[in-house]
């Protein structure tokens, strides 16, 4: 029974994910998600309790759905620089399907002025990707492949840029030459961030 | 009669703006605008005739209001590298207030799924800033400031990149150095675009 409601509960959370990548987290209601999936209104109510509850377990959903797909197969790339590219490369997958990558992202500037318990799953799964990222590259520098100075949450921070330049030039502008800027864009981030070759 | 029309017009927008800023460009109806202003629904109506004609309105209202306060005072600084510091200063400005720049922001990221006329809009918007910076980068190179082999729309995807990162460090994860991280993340971009000195 427990194990049955568990993979109820799974199958309208990513009904949830898709009907959430069509009106926005903000617009995601109970009312609405049952009329999208044809569940009734009430059983909806008695998983999740209110609409809050359903953003925060969407977001969740999503991050989770996020870490399957892109950080745990990345990490078992080897230590270092070839792990950095691994998360960047399974992003970019990621980032380029119509799945759940823009629920979170679209999120982050939907929610970023509404307190509440939404803003503060997604402000946790924000941080967990920056961190992830930070620590990629304070791996790569202990592996010797990235510079001592570098900063890693910089690193972090201007990685992370890239990946919204490459949400909006792809998603909104259209620009055929979106997925090539980001790959030039990401070899240069890793060329600035090598040690240096010794002359 | 025109002139007071254009005056009310323009300060339902002003409203509308900060409006939208509260519960996004989505969720901007003229009836829920009537509520917050305490104007008439059909005043409203008479203005701009549908919720899809008020989004048009106050997307162009708040990227006038950027192009103000952003575009055309950096455009008045030297030629070149000036100009470009000029740019992600005032933008830089910009972002850390509470105003409009969030609305195209967050908007960039909540419509880029929706066709429709809101949507076509901020393409321009966007379209016009990312311009806007692979203009002035050109122009750096044309001064002798920039390398020659610099892609200048390389260089206005990282630039925004930058600006998003910042966005979301700054009013998602109230990352304390949001703004000394963009500052540096910069300076790292101008290095990177510079005239190497020869040796």
């Amino acid at each position: 029974m427990a194990r049955s409601s568990e993979a109820t509960r799974h199958n309208i959370l990513s009904c949830a994910i898709d009907h959430a990548a069509k009106v926005g987290l903000s617009g995601l209601t109970i009312g609405g998600l049952a009329e999208a999936t044809h569940l009734s209104k009430s059983g909806l109510f008695a998983h999740f309790g209110s609409k809050e509850a359903l953003q925060v377990s969407v977001i969740e959903a999503a991050s989770e759905r996020f870490v399957e797909e892109v950080v745990r197969p990345a990490l078992k790339a080897p230590r270092g620089e070839p792990r950095v590219v691994q998360l960047f490369e399974r992003w970019l997958s990621w980032a380029l399907q119509q799945s759940a990558g823009c629920i979170l992202t679209a999120a982050s500037f939907e929610l970023d002025d509404q307190p509440g318990p939404a803003r503060e799953a997604l402000v946790k799964s924000e941080r967990d990707w920056l961190d992830t990222l930070a620590q990629a590259a304070r791996i790569a520098q202990r592996e010797g492949h990235f510079r001592a100075d570098l900063d890693p949450e910089d690193f972090a921070f201007d990685l992370h840029g890239l990946m919204l330049s490459t949400h909006t030039a792809a998603r909104l502008v259209r620009d055929p030459s979106a997925y090539d800027r980001a790959k030039r864009s990401f070899s240069r981030l890793l060329a600035a961030s090598r040690i240096p070759p010794t002359p």
